[in-house]
């Protein structure tokens, strides 16, 4: 049986997000899976997503960093409380701050595989550790704090 | 006449990237300028990039903020050499490093400015400090270190 994601246990009304949401019909649907204790995520990139021919663009990378890595937040979350994810009540996560190291040239015509370890849970906030690999290549490196989604971001019921 | 973006003056090579490029028919095709000392990109996001509805996802922001701040290198690199923007040889930039700080929701529904003024020049690098606005609000603000690309990225022509 495959695992489910991250992404397919967030509640519908906190599922457009164009990195992540699985209701984003154009958006990356980006898929997120416990391996251990590091989250991972692999993602091939489309054709529009070129910076200059033959590689990815920078955004694509900081997108799949971000929403990854609240995705792993929010997975994080529910293993502090020793819940199943899917329970309620819900756990989503936006970022409040996100760092990308742009390392290698990264290859547009294969699999990306991002990867996402926590090293910090402090109340509402979740620091993640990411790298960005092609193959072998360590491409990108980034840290993203999380954030418990504000109340004012709720969608309103 | 409209002022011509520092994107139209990108060479045909390298006008393919999703972010800027005006060759890229589903990319965001951004287009800077300046005003003064200072460059200048409005964006209105499109439908799909929805982070929770109302509101834009981090991954545009930092797309955003990643493709003007190479521009804004670029024009700012012919602006040291006293040269117009489309002389030979032409600069063009790509990330070595990004930060960005989400400091409210984002409203999708309305247009985005990205402003963007050089901190550094150094040899081939520049940074690039970016704010983004929606109306008078301060949205995002984030930090570029752009390089010249490097000869490995170069189009084979």
């Amino acid at each position: 049986m495959t695992q489910k994601a991250f992404q397919d246990y967030y509640p519908e009304d906190v599922s457009h997000c164009y990195g992540c949401g699985r209701f984003n019909p154009l958006g990356l649907q980006i898929k997120s899976t416990w391996d251990g204790d590091t989250a991972v995520c692999t993602f091939r990139p489309r054709a529009e997503h070129t910076s200059v021919p033959g590689f990815v663009y920078g955004g694509l990378l900081a997108s799949l960093i971000d929403c990854h890595a609240t995705g792993t937040a929010a997975a994080a979350a529910y293993r502090e409380e020793n819940r199943p994810m899917g329970s309620l009540p819900a756990f989503r996560y936006v970022t409040a701050s996100l760092q990308v190291d742009f390392l290698k040239p990264t290859p547009i015509d294969r699999d990306l595989v991002v990867r996402g370890t926590v090293t910090e849970i402090k109340g509402k906030k979740t620091v993640v550790a990411a790298t960005v690999h092609s193959g072998d290549t360590l491409c990108a490196r980034g840290t993203v704090i999380a954030v418990r989604m504000p109340e004012s971001m709720a969608p309103k019921s």
